[in-house]
């Protein structure tokens, strides 16, 4: 990014279609992609990062990461670090391109995916993984990464450094990992005898705690609820997510349909923009123990201040490539332990199991020092073509130990799932 | 649109931060822009949409206007028309597009573009301006226009057919045209002497209300709306405008200190995003007798149904081109009626005053029969290069009578600033 540097930005997809990986209520053929950055400095050195997208319209992304490219390149990284607040304005409050989100949409998209690049990019340049990036760093250095503007009116400066105490239990995570949960086993477009199978196989590996995808059709989620929680037991968890699929009533009165199974929580039972209705969707099901959880499409802190403030979520569900990177992440993290209410990081996708697990490590150390209702989303599938992939053991996630983000992805895979231009894809458009 | 059928999808770029017209607290140099949508039939009708946008950026809009595309082309008019809510669907809800907003941003404002296109292309296929062909319908076919998803808690089918009892007072407006403010004497970039002397002018006009943009500095905010009440007297209506510059707190401080002035509505005091403080907002400034207006950077019908469920704005400002068109805007309309929320549409950029002038008609005729508190933005630049401009009589905007939704720009204007390749632009990049 010093002058003279250059960047790469990729439209990467991989056809997970094919085998419906991924179906849920409303998106019933995502392609798993990712809008890829490669920053390079004079140096040498080289920063990843990406966003994650279904499919059609990752060239969008490409488009707009070029776009915010230019406020990059030629800067030195030691200046952006120096003031990552004011960087971080510089990106999301350009007085042309805000009018575009402000903070949403695929600007926002594009600003992770290119501030995720610049923060693997300092974790490389300091020899640590991200995590350990952040538990090192004092609280002051933490706070000035974050972009108060309006935020203030629930969480100020002063306040995040009276929650940043230091570093706690860190051993405890190097030991036994973060606690996660499996979507792997039940999406939308399984049969009964692949969900049956899966589960099982789960369990036998260790894992206590399963999402399944519901919202298309009540007698079927019925169906597919009894199945799983037969499969699992009683005192396994299991959560259910219907993908934005119902309207307020709607969404109460088939969660009130499913509440025998014992779901511990419904993920984004309406519009992800529902601030008031999730709160009365919150209030309805609290008397059947169920919480609501949302936020892998909520863009950016003030949506989720508001999510807080309204008691409109029981759980918060972080994204790394939604919200703008780590800073606007810190952000969420500082206001949700504010509300005591967990975070429980979305995760999946391509990428976002990679990420994510950063963020929330730094969360248990540095912010909750809880694990009482929280544990992160895992999905077992496109690993492979990460040069660092997660490590799950007993179904935790295991503290990342190379130095970055774990945002870079093979060589090769890229190449091959570049869009159009990829082995895969012209091989499946000449079929 | 039929099979056959083109779409030319351009970047238009006028350099207006040149001469800081537009200049606010948040934008500072915008070059109003337009991703400029032309849909072609093949018995040769042609339809005319855009969106609005600021200079940098327009090429992302305008590739979401490609992607989008790929829904539209090879359809007809009919077929679209004859299910509207199902082919507004289909564009908001692509399985795998709707991850890059849903509903907001980018692709939204690309949304609106393309579907802007498809209503003047109806509107002109009918001989009609597009007010008139929404007056002439019948009540259940403009309801069938609108996607009641995520909105069924505050606005059902049934209520909207209830407030759409039929035509009134047609007449009036032909006569006297629909009330408009102007915002062309203020802007932040504008000398005293430039402040009073539009002022001056514009009142001996015609014009009665005036909207002036504060929140760089509370001093200087203080002399430039003194230097205009003084000038405008005190009968006479004054709006500010702060572009989002505020937080809660400091929002309520900043328009506190101006309260002298007697503003009727301070617009945008904080975050577009922020719900409930706008609601915090609206409480406190009560007292004063000062409203709160937004909307301009509203995407969706999910927000504008929180912002009046929380009474988090007693002025709701539509805009033709953030908003899914002319069918969300519907949506709107009728959630402001339940709410008796006054609508006073945001206009200026380049085309909004074209476009939303065809909407408020509409409001005043089959919704609303009210004046009370009701006005329409006006900035009286950039109107000569679209082929039916807007009408101003004393300070009203006049029905347009041409086929269409005034949405189509003179060729010429359209290729001199084609950017970068219009010779505006060359000219600009070889000064």
């Amino acid at each position: 990014m010093t002058e003279g540097g250059r960047r790469i930005n990729l439209d990467v997809r991989f056809p997970t279609s094919l085998e419906q990986h991924g179906s849920d209520a409303m998106h019933t053929d995502p392609d798993y992609s990712a809008a890829y950055v490669v920053l390079h400095t004079a140096c040498g050195l080289r920063g990843f990062g990406l966003t994650f997208t279904l499919g059609k319209g990752t060239e969008i992304v490409v488009l707009a990461v070029e776009a915010l490219a230019d406020l990059v390149v030629g800067k030195s990284l030691q200046d952006i670090v120096k003031d990552f607040r004011g960087f971080y304005r510089l990106l999301t409050s350009d007085g042309q391109m805000r009018w575009l989100g402000p903070e949403k949409g695929v600007i926002q998209l594009a600003t992770a995916a290119v501030l995720n690049a610049v923060w693997d990019l300092w974790a490389r340049a300091e020899g640590k993984p991200l995590w350990k990036l952040l538990v090192d760093m004092d609280p002051e250095q933490i706070v000035s990464c974050v972009d108060f503007r309006y935020i203030t009116d629930v969480l100020t400066e002063k306040e995040a450094l009276d929650i940043l105490v230091g570093a706690q239990e860190e051993d405890r995570m190097m030991k036994e990992g973060y606690p996660a949960y499996t979507t792997s086993c039940a999406w939308l477009g399984y049969s009964d005898q692949q969900l049956k199978q899966l589960c099982t196989d789960a369990l036998k590996s260790g894992w206590t705690k399963f999402k399944v995808k519901v919202g298309a059709n009540l007698d079927d989620d019925i169906h597919r609820c009894r199945l799983i929680r037969q499969t699992i037991g009683p005192n396994n968890t299991l959560m259910i997510d219907a993908n934005q699929r119902w309207d307020v009533a709607e969404a109460i009165s088939w969660v009130t349909s499913l509440s025998e199974f014992k779901p511990l929580w419904i993920e984004e039972p309406t519009s992800p923009d529902d601030i008031l209705g999730h709160a009365a969707i919150s209030k309805a099901l609290a008397p059947l123990g169920i919480g609501v959880a949302t936020g892998e499409q909520c863009a950016n802190r003030v949506m989720f201040k508001q999510f807080l403030q309204a008691s409109a979520l029981q759980f918060v569900q972080i994204d790394s490539c939604r919200l703008g990177s780590v800073n606007e992440n810190l952000a969420v993290l500082l206001m949700a332990h504010k509300f005591q209410v967990p975070v429980c990081p979305h995760a999946g996708g391509v990428g976002l199991c990679e990420l994510v697990q950063h963020l929330i490590l730094f969360d248990y150390i540095c912010v909750s020092a809880s694990l009482s209702n929280r544990m992160c989303e895992y999905v077992d599938h496109l690993h492979e073509h990460f040069t660092s992939p997660v490590v799950i053991q007993n179904a935790h996630y295991m503290p990342p130990k190379d130095p970055g983000y774990s945002c870079e992805m093979l060589e090769s895979s890229v190449q091959r799932h570049q869009y159009p231009e990829g082995d895969t894809w012209k091989l499946l458009m000449n079929k």
